[in-house]
């Protein structure tokens, strides 16, 4: 086994610790990648304090991983020593299915392996990013081009595919409104990327208190939710809209700003059901949609494409041991727009 | 003006009754046509008891409207003297919008004008097809091509253009696996259609009564939805599911039958709002739609595809004397597939 240090939660009430994990032996397909940054994605604080069902602790959460190759096993061919690579949301998937054969592993039909507190296929249970180093089967970890910087790559491993998928997926690009709801991690990474593909983005956000940043990230217009002649205005104006908020909204209000065979994605939900209306989808023929992350091929594309317009995440670096101090940021939305954890310092 | 035969509602709360109304003097771009048959939507039936708002009396329902063409204007070039030609669900649009200029009338950014119960461009209240005449603009009455008989081609103007237009614009075809949710007067046109498209197809009904029907008219499979097992044993089995009943449904059981990526499509609603459960959208990157009939362009299609493929609907012919008893019918889902008045009975 090989030994990394980490920080984990040992329960759902206390702050996270420094720990030691154990990572498998390298097997013929796997790499060992020296992690040296691992973003703080909102879902790590929600999954370590319980929130979405129990979870097995101690628990290292972490699922936005940037690291060097530092060593591999004698059947890889996709990697090698040095190499810069990424590990996003899955560390593993059936690989048979019609959707993993697709390349839609995250949607794999026997059920991907999250990168953390999931359980994968040998038995033993994932470890996330918070640490020095994993142990990942080279088929679920990317290359991270050159030009992008390690720090600002890592929260592209989640926050840059669940926005770039559904961009490229609805056809985001010259000539298209995208509308963002959400200015924060998810959103500013939509802004970017809506942007570099060429669409006339607007941000929809609940004041205008970011507004400058939004102008800045690529948006060429930004309305405060809170105002409720946002939603006369823009009636009718988006091809598409990315959700990335948690938060309670109104599906019909969000729908009226679609334009005909529009459609609003949510990539952020509530737990709570929401109501809807089914005649806001049927005038208009507009569509209601989800998604989940990408798949590798797709996270790999959207890494290129990255690297290829210059698009980082906004982050903010923190040492190990301000772990907990950003996590109750992360809930006050104190941050702009992601923090990165240095493992060095682990 | 052109007086013609027609049954009319006088209320929201008396039966139909024999009645005349005045038809316009044709206009350069308009076309006269004798109606032969005219399809009895359920829409109809909401629409004269004001159940969708109120509406204008004395008012002439009826959107599925087949004839031929007697008389046309000066400067008509689609149509002649002669030709079979049938109406849907509107008469005229803007066509100057980015919609219209589409071919998505329907959708019309300035409004469509409906053909009965709404307000013309001119100012007039316009009046629908149960009657023996009709004038509309040429570009709003579409081809019925040799080989599909006037009478089962009337309901298609509305219940198979509904139908027609979803399943083509989700991917119906060879290597797919389509549902239709309701066995009446859209849901039997969505079987007939899907099945010819190549599709395999899924009857969700709530009972197994109609499954003879349903198996009949191009079914591949039948299931009870009263029957628990059946959201069980479905589970992630569809690529599409065409909803065409207007009852209140649970959403997210619906959503777990989608495959990945897959849609759910309403083209029937209740009034009220139903509960959706976002997450029911995320995993699997699924969507849940609307579609409203569908461009003139796309019914002229339709009907060609019908015409090849020996495609009408089932009906049940009626002189005018029963249409408030078809309307009770209608009303006790005790219709096979659709009553169609034969407007010489006027």
């Amino acid at each position: 086994m090989i030994t990394a240090k980490a920080y984990a939660a040992t329960s759902a009430t206390e702050p996270l610790v420094p720990s030691t994990i154990e990572r498998r032996e390298l097997g013929a397909n796997d790499i060992l990648i020296d992690i040296k940054f691992a973003g703080i994605c909102h879902s790590d604080i929600h999954t370590v304090r319980g929130d979405w069902g129990p979870v097995p602790y101690p628990l290292t959460p972490g699922h936005e991983i940037a690291g060097i190759v530092s060593a591999v096993g004698s059947g890889v061919s996709r990697h090698k020593v040095g190499d810069r690579v990424g590990v996003g949301c899955m560390v593993n998937s059936c690989r048979e299915c019609e959707q993993c054969l697709n390349g839609q592993e995250q949607d794999c039909l026997n059920g991907n392996v999250g990168t953390y507190a999931a359980t994968d296929r040998d038995g033993t249970i994932t470890q996330g990013g918070y640490s020095s180093h994993v142990v990942v089967d080279e088929a679920f970890a990317v290359r991270i081009p050159e030009g992008l910087d390690l720090d600002v790559a890592a929260p592209l491993l989640c926050a840059g595919i669940t926005t770039y998928s559904p961009l490229r997926r609805w056809g985001a690009g010259p000539g298209k409104k995208v509308a963002v709801v959400g200015l924060g991690g998810l959103g500013h990474m939509a802004v970017k990327l809506a942007h570099a593909m060429g669409a006339e983005v607007t941000v929809l956000s609940q004041s205008l208190k970011k507004q400058e940043d939004g102008l800045a990230l690529g948006a060429d217009h930004y309305y405060a939710t809170s105002d409720e002649s946002t939603f006369q205005d823009l009636a009718g104006s988006f091809d598409l809209i990315i959700n990335t908020v948690s938060a309670t909204i109104s599906l019909d209000d969000y729908l009226r700003l679609v334009k005909p065979h529009g459609a609003l994605v949510c990539v952020g939900a509530p737990g709570e059901p929401l109501d809807l209306r089914i005649f806001s989808l049927i005038v208009g023929g507009k569509s209601l949609a989800g998604s989940n992350i990408g798949g590798i091929r797709e996270t790999q594309e959207m890494l290129d494409f990255c690297a290829e317009h210059g698009i980082g995440a906004e982050i903010e670096t923190i040492p190990a041991e301000k772990i907990n101090e950003a996590y109750e940021r992360v809930l006050a939305s104190d941050v702009r727009y992601r923090f990165v954890i240095d493992t060095s310092t682990l």
